[in-house]
């Protein structure tokens, strides 16, 4: 596409950068930003800036935050006996939502994956065990999407864990909420049945 | 959704108060922006600044440039006796985007719709026939959508030209390129017939 001016072509370029966003799309958003004010579009384009700059990776979990110790760590009402452990800041946003987790989190920073080259000294592995270590955490919940890479890198940290007196689960596996069964995959179904719970079990996870 | 840091929040709300994307989206663009260097962002964010308070808008034909006449009136190359009359500046890329229109645009910045109180004096209509006289174009393109705001603008514009000397054309309706003939509505299909072409009439317009 051909555009009449340069100052668009820019925005389109930075808008079309981002993922999932094409290039008339971004020609829709660029253009949607001439409706606002000034002052508002400074504001905008303010946030992404201060975002970059500003934001700090919590010391103790990995989380991102405005301090170097994130809100979640330094929330005295979480119980700092269980660990959740997570691929990335999204999961961990996603299981914090649930309200079910009570304990704190650690963020691993990917997933061990010799494939893109990626091992487990490019993760947050070492300080994962230096943590259970040092703070006698009593249970981690391993929190990881059930793919090969998920799978290699619950199996490595389970190994590493081995010798201390932690208890290690992950989260279940089963038919999703809404789900139907007919449809359902049956290595999944499968998992579902074998561990099968109590009709009544929901406990809520570190509460005190 | 609660974030842990106030920063991310922002910048989630800026992506999320664009049209088209949700929460979810906006937190994923964000997190992407973590991945890139602070001067790309740094880049990424004065795009955006600039496009605002930079534009301007074309004194000829209010398409939106670099400079007060815009690259497309100011391309010596262009044939000023047609003028294509398109709603918005979108339609107008659209347009030169075909490569098939070689003439002037004129960009309304909307249509005539009582519904939502828009009339013609909103509507850069007043000098689109003060151009049609000052500057004798021969034929104007009406390239409007098909619509009940399209049409009642299109024949607005038509009887405010009547007594010039000026061709009024519209851009033809009919079956879409590679649309198939059983699925179009029946008032395409009728158009597409009464106002049938020859086979090989397929001139450029404007051309020199």
């Amino acid at each position: 596409m051909k555009y009449s001016s340069q100052l668009i072509e820019k925005a389109v370029e930075s808008f079309s950068s981002l993922p999932g966003i094409g290039k008339k799309t971004a020609l829709r958003l660029a253009l949607h930003l001439l409706n606002k004010d000034a002052q508002w579009v400074q504001g905008f384009s303010d946030s992404f800036v201060k975002l970059k700059n500003e934001l700090k990776e919590c010391e103790s979990c990995h989380n991102l935050g405005d301090e170097l110790i994130c809100s979640i760590c330094a929330d005295g009402r979480r119980n700092t006996d269980v660990l959740c452990v997570v691929e990335s800041i999204r999961d961990l946003m996603a299981i914090d939502e649930t309200g079910h987790f009570h304990g704190l989190f650690h963020v691993l920073g990917g997933l061990i994956s010799p494939i893109d080259g990626i091992g487990p000294d490019q993760l947050n592995i070492e300080d994962l065990i230096a943590r259970v270590e040092k703070h006698n955490i009593k249970e981690i919940v391993l929190a990881i999407s059930p793919n090969i890479e998920g799978e290699t890198t619950m199996f490595y940290i389970s190994k590493k864990l081995k010798n201390l007196q932690v208890k290690i689960s992950t989260i279940s596996r089963g038919i999703s909420f809404g789900g139907e069964l007919e449809y359902a995959d049956e290595v999944t179904l499968g998992r579902s049945i074998i561990s099968r719970v109590p009709y009544y079990q929901y406990d809520e996870v570190g509460a005190r």
